[in-house]
């Protein structure tokens, strides 16, 4: 089901394909976050337009409104949204663990689960691996995440091995439930295992050979983008790189599976995902593009000669008052709806300040674009062996 | 500028053409409010795609924030919002009068002028007849309106007689300076007068005589929606109707306007429009399908025999909870993008409750297909001379 079609001789980055039964995804990818089934303020048609190959759909909102079954009774999340592509769907585990921090005594973490009350109405809940394996069968995922604890940063040592003790339990758990309910071929869903273990080099060691050993489809690294520093998510991946790449071309012969894709979970920024990219990492999800531009906030980049190197940094606030007489578009040069139809940063100062609708619509549109366009720059550049040449002069021209 | 091409053989309905200086408009027509420069959730794409063929924009908002004369540094409204059709500003008077109601100390007016506070920052303003004239120029206006006093409602006679003088006198003002700063000509913005006189009928005849002998481009009736009943509505459209006709056709010599078209002002409603229309207006704006849309209701209507028609009246809420798992589009047959794509009222309404944007999209998009699918039905139907009968076919099924 993932075939890599292309490997960089510098570096660990990789061209690859990976097939669902919604539509095959080119590689490494980067997958907007659809959280309450929908991609904040865009219609399934402009995720099209923008080239989105696959989206991610969160379980525990879902779960929670309107519930699983009811989207089942729509015909699943692809049909209840009208997007008829590829749909990951996280385990929900993230957001019981993150909706209840500080508020201990609200999760119970189990050998077989996590209790947890909703954050809408205090009703209490129960997930075990088996359970959000069922959700996510009923919102009719692609991709399945197995459910795992994330701990917090920072953690003890202790913890992180406690937690990762758990998750690797209810991996195995996962998986078994997975395959005697769902099963394995190439017209279903398929599920990814997690790797944990916080910032501790032996721990992601020990976690990702257990989590390869299963037959996972893809294997994930969680746990990262927590509050750590981004060097230390740097080394993470740096420590786990050698094991996925040789472990992802081992060839499986139990379940035929010859490759599996790395997927780095909630991350990142464009410099997250070029540094990533080149320690072998896949695919992608993070929030940011739309939550930067809900807050008026917009990448920007020279591309080629088209434009001056921005002196102010790569990513400007449209709220700022300087941009209120700005007849520029947001980034000169660009492609994406906003900038193409010119419409100016004034404009959209405009509208923001007024919290007019189209603005925060023009700016996630912007955005989208920006992170969509930066991993076919990526692909493209994997392709014709300059991977290493793209990032450097991307990275030359970032500064945050 | 303004040319009937039919009449209606039963009614005063008429077909039209508008001509502006940014294109043609086909009458009746309904404008949809672009109130600070945008029609609230919509790109102009989305507009031209709805048939939208003229915009009204609002003075006062746009003077307030970002300003007459910023909009101008950015080559007027079209270039700002990047509208290229025709637009039509109100005078600002309209807000002036309405935002100040109930602190009737912020808002004095004299025979000159009226002044104000900003709603904003309390800042002071004066707004004269030539003033607004100057703030129009700037916007860029296609049509311009000229500043007058709407009396609130209910409204003594005498006051509604003072206000309707000064109404007049700044009329004659308004005429005065705009031939004198902008001239007359086809490729000028054109200027409408509006008529007062409250539900008083001697005094809204008096004041369709006054404001039909100056030379102005178009007859706008004002000062009603304030609040009175719809019937009291229809009797002023009526009293003014046999005026409106004759003068409308009026050969003036000295201009050469050959016919005047009538815009009801903030009007409105499907069963308004209907009513209007009968009576001869040829134009109307409102901000209800869009203000309707952002509070989750939506127009449904039996199309022909492509469904039943509903038992339940004509505007559904889809946050009432009996939409929830409501697997059927808005309005079945139903040609706006949301019905097209067969987004369902189960997925509306979870947008909408979980305040997603893409719900108000969809219902914005829905309320404004359904008006500007109602105006060129009327067209059509005043094209065939069918009208009569089609207004009652459409209200058989109507009940709000």
């Amino acid at each position: 089901m993932f075939k890599i079609l292309k490997e960089d001789k510098k570096t660990k980055a990789k061209l690859g394909v990976l097939k669902t039964t919604h539509g095959d995804i080119q590689t490494p990818v980067f997958m907007p976050c659809g959280t309450r089934g929908t991609v904040k303020t865009t219609t399934p048609d402009e995720l099209r337009d923008l080239g989105v190959q696959i989206l991610l759909g969160n379980t525990y909102h879902l779960y929670m409104r309107p519930g699983d079954k009811e989207i089942k009774g729509f015909g699943g999340l692809h049909d209840f949204m009208k997007w008829n592509g590829p749909i990951l769907t996280d385990s929900g585990g993230y957001q019981v663990f993150s909706l209840g921090k500080g508020k201990d005594s609200l999760v119970k973490i189990k050998e077989d689960g996590v209790e947890f009350r909703s954050h809408l109405d205090g009703s209490k809940h129960f997930f075990t691996p088996e359970k959000v394996i069922d959700i996510q069968r009923n919102l009719g995922s692609d991709i399945m995440m197995v459910l795992d604890e994330c701990a917090p940063y920072p953690c003890t040592k202790d913890y992180a091995k406690e937690a990762m003790g758990r998750t690797h339990s209810w991996a195995e758990k996962s998986i078994k439930y997975f395959q005697k309910s769902i099963g394995a071929g190439r017209d279903l869903p398929k599920i990814f295992g997690i790797i944990q273990g916080s910032t501790y080099k032996d721990l992601r060691e020990e976690s990702a050979k257990f989590i390869t050993s299963l037959p996972f489809d893809g294997i994930a690294i969680g746990g990262v983008s927590v509050g750590e520093e981004k060097e230390e998510t740097y080394k993470v991946i740096d420590w786990l790189s050698p094991i996925l790449n040789k472990k992802s071309k081992i060839k499986n012969k139990k379940y035929g599976v010859a490759s599996r894709p790395i997927y780095l979970m909630g991350v990142g920024t464009p410099e997250d995902i070029l540094e990533a990219v080149e320690r072998g990492v896949d695919m992608f999800d993070c929030v940011l593009p739309t939550r930067l531009a809900r807050h008026g906030s917009v990448w920007i980049h020279p591309v080629g000669a088209r434009y001056a190197a921005p002196k102010t940094g790569n990513r400007i606030s449209l709220l700022n008052a300087k941009y209120k007489d700005d007849k520029k578009v947001i980034m000169p040069g660009c492609q994406c709806y906003a900038c193409k139809n010119g419409f100016s940063r004034g404009y959209i100062h405009h509208l923001l300040k007024e919290n007019e609708i189209l603005g925060v619509r023009l700016t996630t549109l912007h955005n989208l674009h920006f992170i969509l366009d930066l991993m076919s720059k990526i692909r493209e550049n994997i392709e014709k062996g300059a991977f290493s040449t793209f990032k450097k002069q991307f990275l030359k021209n970032w500064k945050i």
